[in-house]
């Protein structure tokens, strides 16, 4: 390895212990040098946190396989920006995030852990890539990983535009079963959550937001559809929210006050 | 009030007892019936969350003027979820989340609270509106409360597309001195956080995400210049992500397998 290797920064939001962290770092090792930090537990869900009215611990840890890591009590974004803003010292070439146990397409993404350590990045100006598999169960993470570097080392050679991060899902399949590869949009999540409502010891009530997983709308062209047809799905997801265009009718509304 | 009047659910990030949510139900309850559910602490910089690995608390409590209210454990998107899913019986007809003592502007609306609550009643299929106050220090939120129900009354006659939802943020200023309302873009903000690192009682580092408040670019047409001109801001969110414009570049990429 050279001086010249890209710096990749490694995070996740299942945790440290992960599999699919490791399998990441295996794959993001042959084309660069990794950092890991990564958050010390489970954040599935946890959306874009900035930790700033509690302290945060950075603690050295070896994975299963030797390798050094970063562990931290922090969320996957602060885990991002920990490492951004100086608690790993060289510069960072590219970020990616995963490999998640479980898809994050559609809305998803707006309550990823995954996702969101990569939209820190975006706002930190690293380029970034989030990397999920279909599946709660399935555990070769390695397709996943390998696809995540591989579209990491494209990224690196050509860059991605600004404001714009790189959402990967990939189906629970090995390479050969897989149709190949789409760029997608963000398809629609139907959620099927439901509350459901306990008693304590003690006869207070208390909830949980439970149900199946989420099903989706099957349209063409949708990282929904890409998982139902067994491609890996790239959708490029930008941090730019505004509705462009119902600025125009907002205006026609008495807004005065 | 007859049973033909709306009914708005309040919520907040900056917690039941916090002085914004009082103002806004006291605006909300001259344009329909109010429920208010919101988490018992601040959960501010919190993200999207959606609390699915522990069990969430509904508490009945009564606010400072003595209105009686709901209290949750939950991040504000879990108390928006929670009352989608039935703790509210009643149909919602439109989430009102405010007033935050803080302004949402550019990229803080992915971090936010305010506005994750209102994504959340937007993926539910509910209008929202997040409502934000551009001051720390200021305490008179009537202004902005006032604003927040005029345009809800709207959004209630007119509807808002599918998918969008409106961000307002309001200057800290007494009515007569705000210059008029905007519909803004996201601007682009400066965040200038620093890394403080300390050291505990046993020698060992910790570390805090700190330093001053974001600043933004001005540029015209943004939520930011809008608060630096004196006017409201209502920037119309959507949470179709997708940099719909990148993917024909993505797809000259080598993207096989």
């Amino acid at each position: 390895m050279t001086e010249q290797q890209p710096h990749i920064l490694v995070t996740n939001d299942d945790g440290i212990r992960a599999p699919g962290l490791l399998a990441l770092k295996d794959a993001c090792a042959r084309i660069g040098r990794v950092t890991i930090l990564a958050p010390s537990h489970n954040w599935s869900a946890s959306g874009h946190v900035k930790t700033m009215h509690k302290p945060l611990r950075v603690d050295a840890v070896t994975l299963a396989d030797g390798t050094p890591a970063l562990s931290t009590s922090g969320a996957p974004s602060d885990a991002v920006a920990l490492a951004s803003l100086g608690v790993v010292e060289e510069p960072i070439d590219l970020v990616v995030s995963g490999v998640n146990s479980g898809a994050n397409l559609g809305h998803d993404v707006t309550y990823s852990g995954t996702v969101t350590a990569a939209m820190e990045a975006t706002i930190a100006g690293m380029p970034a890539i989030a990397v999920s598999l279909n599946s709660r169960e399935y555990d070769d993470f390695t397709v996943a990983a390998e696809f995540a570097a591989r579209l990491g080392r494209q990224v690196l050679e050509q860059g991605v535009p600004e404001e714009v991060l790189l959402n990967v899902n990939v189906p629970p399949l090995p390479a050969d079963e897989i149709a190949g590869v789409k760029v997608t949009r963000m398809g629609l999540r139907i959620y099927r959550d439901r509350l459901i409502r306990r008693l304590d010891p003690r006869g207070k009530p208390y909830y949980w937001i439970g149900g199946p997983e989420p099903t989706g709308i099957e349209e063409e062209g949708t990282d929904i559809w890409a998982m139902a047809h067994d491609y890996i799905s790239v959708t490029p997801v930008q941090l730019d929210l505004t509705a462009h265009d119902v600025i125009g009718s907002l205006e026609e509304w008495d807004l005065e006050l």
